[in-house]
């Protein structure tokens, strides 16, 4: 009932972009086969990103006997988009053109303990300053900042509500960012932006229901539902991380027992290896990234405790996904994030044989299950595309005053 | 990127229905405030139900020193629905007027073994027959009729894809059906037809986003996201029964492990019943309806095992309704069916208290949790939803037909 033909207009506007970005150069033909809608809406779209400097027309193609048609592409020089990535241990920042290829990048480390908000702001600003002088862009073409950081946050306040490896509460990220920080800004966290990444640049652009595993340090799932992402009510869905795996298992930060976060989570990993063999070679104590690098380089050497833990581990993630894939029935499940991306297809395979055992038959034999295909940090580019998002619906709103009379904005008889 | 403005248009012309069968009756004005949509949009619905004979003009109600309003209601008489309930163990058929008032009802107990799809359809078919004649209506008036069938179902097909309890498999249970039955036949399952219910006439009306809980002899949970059923990629989701609560805990019919169905469903529930207490009098062996009606008669006159039965029960129940809630971060989640309504408020307030044990803080704040204010057969309610749902969208793509220019009839410039 609450989705208006505002909301259709907007993810129209998404559609049509992100085939572009996806496609370029491609006509008005090709964009309304791929997205379903009619060429004439196609037509008023792409006029919309041309005039917005979006888009640029780059010449004809032949069409069997038919007409010319015009071919459009992505204005890569139209404006930049910045993605800010606030992980428990650093903090990365990347620059994009407009086709999000990625033109800068900074990195800052944050040490054990470093975790007030004004540390991690300063680290935020610093990482955007150094971004912005590496590409050379003026400010004014810097369209937005997207800003992901972990826990729950209040998207249209700006607002960190609760960040659980720092126990912030009620932390006005962007207020405090905004000193420093003169582009809009927007702010979710990295389960959503891995979400929309996969949305718009992903496994799941273009399908019907999909759902993005996160797996990290923390672990989630964002939900792609219907085009669009599921938000929940207070915009906390997702938190697959603190469903139960196993009744009264593992304790976990969140005062629940069994969440599967404490099992296929990376620190849940460590744990893993640490019970099937306390004093492997393998396991770094205190430092995720080694041990499971360890652990993919043991995978690939055939070492048999590291392919006992990925296997175990496969086991806890497929009786989860199992879940996920009873319950939402989607088309596609994507692994994402850093934990996914080092273990890789082994991982995958096991993932797969597992959900298979779980699931029942005929929605697992709906859905693909498939590690996801962006090459960069699935963060930082979820952060920018927030940032896209929200300049398509500023930059909308000035353009539909502009070009459309007064009487048409309402809605129309539906 | 799928959702057409013809599918907006759907939904709407719903919610003004839904509005009206809730609130008969109304003002255009008042149906405006309540569904979000502009006065005109109101009007233009309105006008088209009115045309169908679904609603009628009522009079005028004074507006403090305006215009008077015209005020509308549900043309009760307009045409009858039908909604089916197959179950295990009977078949529930129930005729309603259009403003959903049950007007006839017919049961049809099926015995032990009586399984077969021809038999299965033979106690339908009587059914239907027994309610239509019951209620002296004639055959052109019955607008539809909604089956609901338990397990997976291909609901364009018609067919009973897979039913557990039956071990039926590829049944087209609507062709089977159509030899004896003349109208207009929909089939979906018990999940989806209380989640229906529930959005239309229950705890789930004017809601975001809802999770219908089913307690029966299976366990499942209907969602509605968005103000509308999410169905999945295969019309299948929503078997949160089939969800792991306890890795390797109790086997399961799936043949997975520790599913959420073998603790909470109401076998489930008796085997939480004997291995508390293996020579009790509240169990009814081979009866689950005795027994759950023993339970509920027992924490009534505060025997303590019903009482410890009632509340583990809502302990699984709890940490698995948390798992929901940490996932989608409804607004409400409904308890609905045979086993919640048998139990009442004694199990609704364990399962408040061991939700808020398992849920992360911020969603459960967020989620409210009741029982199904539905006094009738939910099943019943759901499946004639579906036929009323079916009625509506067929009926009105005539009336466009008839009404609006074939210009219009595309899809306006988003």
């Amino acid at each position: 009932m609450k989705r208006t033909s505002r909301d259709i207009r907007t993810a129209n506007r998404y559609g049509v972009l992100r085939e572009i970005i996806a496609e370029s150069p491609t006509s008005r033909q090709e964009l309304a086969a791929a997205t379903g809608l009619s060429l004439a809406t196609v037509a008023t779209l792409v006029g919309e990103l041309l005039d917005l400097g979006m888009l640029t027309e780059v010449g004809f193609e032949d069409s069997a006997g038919g007409r010319p048609r015009g071919l459009v592409a992505v204005n890569a020089s139209g404006g930049a988009l910045i993605g800010v990535d606030i992980a428990e241990t650093y903090v990365r920042v990347e620059l994009f053109d407009l086709a999000l290829n990625v033109l800068a990048r900074a990195d800052e480390d944050m040490r054990p303990g470093e975790s007030l908000p004004v540390q991690v702001v300063g680290h935020v600003a610093t990482a955007v300053g150094s971004v912005v002088a590496q590409a050379g862009i003026e400010g004014a073409r810097v369209l937005g900042v997207g800003v992901s950081v972990p826990g729950q946050v209040d998207r249209e306040g700006g607002v960190s509500e609760y960040a659980p490896n720092w126990d912030w509460h009620d932390v006005p990220l962007l207020d405090l960012l905004s000193e420093h920080i003169a582009y809009p800004l927007y702010l979710d966290n990295p389960l959503r932006a891995c979400a929309v990444a996969e949305l718009w640049f992903g496994a799941a652009r273009g399908r019907g229901d999909a759902v993005v595993v996160n797996l990290g340090t923390g672990v989630g799932a964002g939900l792609a539902l219907g085009g669009g992402l599921h938000r929940g009510v207070s915009n906390s869905a997702g938190e697959w991380g603190h469903t139960t795996l196993v009744l009264d298992g593992r304790l976990c930060h969140c005062g629940n027992h069994g969440c599967v976060e404490t099992y296929v989570g990376a620190p849940g990993i460590m744990l893993n290896l640490r019970e099937m063999s306390p004093r492997s070679t393998l396991l770094h104590p205190e430092d995720q990234t080694s041990t499971i690098n360890a652990l993919a380089r043991g995978v690939a050497a055939h070492d048999p405790v590291a392919i006992k833990v990925v296997r175990d581990t496969a086991r806890y993630l497929g009786a989860g996904i199992a879940d996920l894939v009873n319950l939402l029935n989607p088309e596609v499940v994507v692994l994402s994030s850093w934990v996914a991306a080092t273990l890789g297809e082994p991982l995958l395979e096991e993932v797969r044989e597992a959900v298979a055992r779980h699931a029942l038959k005929r929605p697992f034999a709906a859905t693909e299950i498939v590690l996801s295909p962006i090459p960069t940090d699935p963060v930082c580019l979820g952060a920018a595309t927030f940032a896209l998002e929200g300049a398509l619906s500023a930059v909308t709103q000035k353009s539909n005053r502009r070009t459309i009379p007064a009487r048409s904005r309402t809605a129309p008889p539906a």
